[in-house]
């Protein structure tokens, strides 16, 4: 008998839904719209439809007796302990908590675990990607923002309330650049993908500069992306190296405190930025080296993270999978 | 029935031991001379004979069947889930590892926990000072360096190899002054009692500021403490004000990080700077508030820490206490 669980991974535009086995396959994937402007409780029911959809499907043939539960990765606010949500980003209007281990145990008479979408990615990747085996797994996603995730022996880390693991808010500069949480020099402002597009821009401002990255912008209404300054370092614009230079030292600085704070066994970088590669984990690496004294410390491997776009698929049936509460 | 353990300081001049009941409170105490010239394998004797007499001594009487085993406390480099210790500072040519908990178990038939000193003085103050009841505990130890550690439901947090909780070496300044470790603007270059003194040093070579640090300085072989700067703050002088508002706003960048990292219930302030009490804390707490977003984290009280020296001696009972391994 192989375990199976159930992930769901809640977007501000899609609920994507998963059949899982135990050792992190992906047996069926699914897909329903969000419908955020119906409101909280109506998202629900499609979560709950989505979930039944599963049930019902051929992936789920002759697994039923094998289905241990699940799993549900939310943005917003989660009560990890009871199962709750309030507050997604994107759904507004849902300030209320729902409680979906409730409803889904009454609707569909399966055991329900929900967790934030940073915390649930990490887990996944920790369970069954690049983390897979390894004691204390640290995750950052470089996208939109920097997500962060802890995972000690299978088992997210939750701090007190709930919110630790906002890795991407450690301050790297107390003199930094302004972060989209309103302090000044954290992780987020120099490593995100976003900041990383940012800076470019900043930079391709200067007249007198040469760098393949202005036409780059005009053929894109001005607009440079991550990928774009990637492209360009690629062809060894200066530019767009420097730009790539600075995100890497910052991301290293960054992970020596992370590193002496939680020792991990392995650090693994996920989201647009990540596609960088070693190109952008070079710096960060060299930089580590000189900021942690510890010989365990800089023998921490920072990877690429392997599970992309299903990390929180997969992250979330994991929650079931391991029974995280 | 009251649960007893022993705990065990081991430091470089003397071994501390006490009785401690599983309340925290201390029964008896007892000291012996470390003689660490004499090598690892003598000293480990030496706590032997310790914890012989303890379970001799008055203290002990009708209380044998309620002992559940020796906890230690070292310097050094330790193998918690083997109870083995190598390397203790201060113990020079101690570079072997002694596995103390296969010693003990066949001297004396008692189950030996140990682990390093500043995660067992931070487990003492969460399980037995102002962390107690509490879910998830962050101690910093502000004395010659900064030691810390994490304590999560009653649990040294250790990471990977042992080394998580380094909370002294986080970054925050990555231009700094040159921190013990060999990095830049670590937090302990900032803000332990050595680093405020050090500070406070640098400023009154200065020849035109008028301060009575100088004073101080010259009674004492020209040599500034941390406990003048305190003095000396208590009094209005303005340099000793600066020196400590440097401090603060540099410990509160540095708990903004950890904070956001872990999201602890309460932080915990011992050691020798810590008794500035407030007129230190209301800078890191003021600078937190400025960096930290969620509405939970700039709640986080930090507090004086309330154990003292003796929270080595009651964490280390606590391990036995608490059956950590």
């Amino acid at each position: 008998m192989t375990r199976v669980a159930i992930g769901i991974d809640l977007g501000g535009t899609d609920i994507k839904g998963g059949l899982v086995s135990e050792d992190g396959a992906i047996i069926g994937k699914f897909i329903k719209s969000t419908e955020g402007h119906l409101g909280g409780r109506k998202v629900v029911d499609r979560i709950g439809d989505l979930i039944q959809e599963i049930m019902d499907s051929e992936a789920m043939k002759g697994r039923k007796d094998d289905l241990v539960g699940v799993g549900i990765g939310s943005p917003g606010l989660i009560d990890h302990e009871k199962g709750a949500i309030t507050r997604p980003v994107n759904i507004p209007g849902w300030d209320y908590w729902i409680n979906v281990r409730e409803i889904f145990q009454e609707r569909l008479g399966l055991f329900t675990w929900a967790d934030n979408d940073a915390n649930v990615g990490a887990l996944g990747e920790a369970l069954y990607g690049k983390g897979k085996g390894k004691k204390v797994v640290m995750v950052l996603t470089l996208g939109t923002g920097v997500g962060g995730g802890i995972v000690s022996n299978g088992e997210v880390f939750h701090g007190f309330a709930g919110f630790a693991g906002e890795l991407g808010h450690i301050m790297v500069n107390p003199n930094g650049p302004v972060c989209g949480c309103g302090n000044e020099g954290c992780l987020e402002a120099y490593a995100s993908a976003t900041a990383i597009a940012k800076y470019a821009q900043e930079r391709i401002r200067v007249e007198h500069i040469p760098t393949i990255l202005k036409d780059m912008a005009k053929d894109n209404d001005g607009k440079l992306t991550s990928k774009m300054v990637h492209d360009a370092a690629l062809k060894g614009d200066a530019v767009a190296l420097q730009t790539i230079e600075r995100a890497g030292i910052h991301l290293g600085i960054g992970i020596a405190s992370l590193t002496v704070s939680f020792n991990p066994e392995i650090i693994c970088i996920g989201g647009g930025a990540a596609e960088m590669g070693d190109m952008l984990f070079d710096y960060a690496r060299k930089e580590m080296e000189k900021r942690v004294f510890f010989h365990s410390y800089y023998q921490t491997p920072i990877v690429k993270a392997q599970l992309g776009n299903d990390a929180g698929l997969v992250g979330a049936a994991g929650l079931a999978l391991t029974g995280s509460s």
